[in-house]
């Protein structure tokens, strides 16, 4: 059996830790870019480099950002009563698209999961508390992973948060747009009949 | 709409040049090398660096390799007689992967393709001439995709190769192994009727 050289190789096992890619698709990739243009696999060398030099975290919200603070956080237009707690960087911009969200962020770093020891004390909570002292902030909402790690951080906070007398929500459960009831699970099932909600216009029905 | 920070957004571009690759996939990308151990980031980046510039193709057959000439073609106890005319060099790989094919190989660098402009001009044809001159080889093997532009290049290499006089073969088509009949395209089923073999053993048949 022949062996690949050793630069594609390497290249394949590098591929190997990205989310989902194994060794065919690793193939793939590296075939890909050995045939493709040069330049192209230059500037994604060069992307990957830039990547951990050139993000820092904000220390006011905790998520990775050219600048300390980010343009989030110095962004003094936004909704100060408003701070949406979430898991990681990644979950903010989802929110962001949907354009309601126009308050401020607030990065936990992690969800609870005691299996894998993550308990209380890996969660930035101290600096979250010192912020909601300060006042500004009426509601926290908790934007976490509608699953078992994110539901025990959400009972963990608020708890965590109920001396100060703030209203704490969370993202409501329910169906996914565009899916099919034959095919939602049951978990989801229960949420949405127990969430429901009233058909919008029905105080005025036959008056049309 | 909040953007991305912009080395984030660039990690994500770059990304899109891998096949297969869309948007979605390439943020996950990003994010997961953000999150995770920065050197393996860093391997990452420099296997991309070293693709181009350690590898060179191997003045005899065409694949990519780290030598002129390859290891394949250094190797002097492969089978001689037996030529196997690939596209590309990702193509070599799998048919290693037998281990039936102890001859050498020839990288083609394209196949046939006139509506993208791949002409017969387009393929290495020259120095493969000149190799089976050599008189070593008594077999060509055509290990061609077996789709529209691997018929139009076995059929025109046929046309080619016909005055020296070789053998000259191709991959056998049929059904796939582990395949089901019921979802076999039209085609396969065509060629795995037409190629189909006679049961082994059956000379014998009655005694057992």
């Amino acid at each position: 059996m022949t062996r690949y050289p050793e630069p594609l190789r390497r290249l394949m096992d590098a591929f190997l830790i990205l989310p989902g890619i194994g060794r065919r698709t690793a193939e793939r990739f590296a075939f890909s870019l050995l045939e493709g243009i040069p330049e192209r696999t230059q500037q994604l060398s060069d992307a990957l480099l830039g990547l951990h030099q050139q993000l820092i975290l904000c220390g006011r919200c905790g998520q990775y950002s050219e600048k300390n603070p980010c343009l989030m956080c110095a962004d003094t237009a936004r909704n100060h009563q408003e701070l949406y707690v979430v898991a990681a960087s990644r979950d903010i911009f989802p929110l962001e698209q949907t354009g309601l969200c126009r308050g401020y962020y607030y990065v936990l770093g992690r969800l609870l999961n005691p299996l894998e020891g993550l308990h209380p004390e890996h969660l930035r909570t101290a600096s979250l508390l010192a912020r909601l002292k300060e006042g500004q902030v009426h509601e926290v909402i908790l934007a976490l992973n509608p699953n078992v790690e994110g539901d025990a951080t959400a009972l963990y906070l608020a708890h965590l948060l109920n001396p100060l007398n703030l209203k704490i929500t969370r993202l409501a459960r329910g169906l996914p747009t565009g899916a099919r009831l034959e095919y939602a699970d049951e978990a989801t099932l229960k949420s949405a009949f127990l969430n429901r909600d009233a058909v919008p216009g029905q105080k005025n029905a036959g008056k049309n």
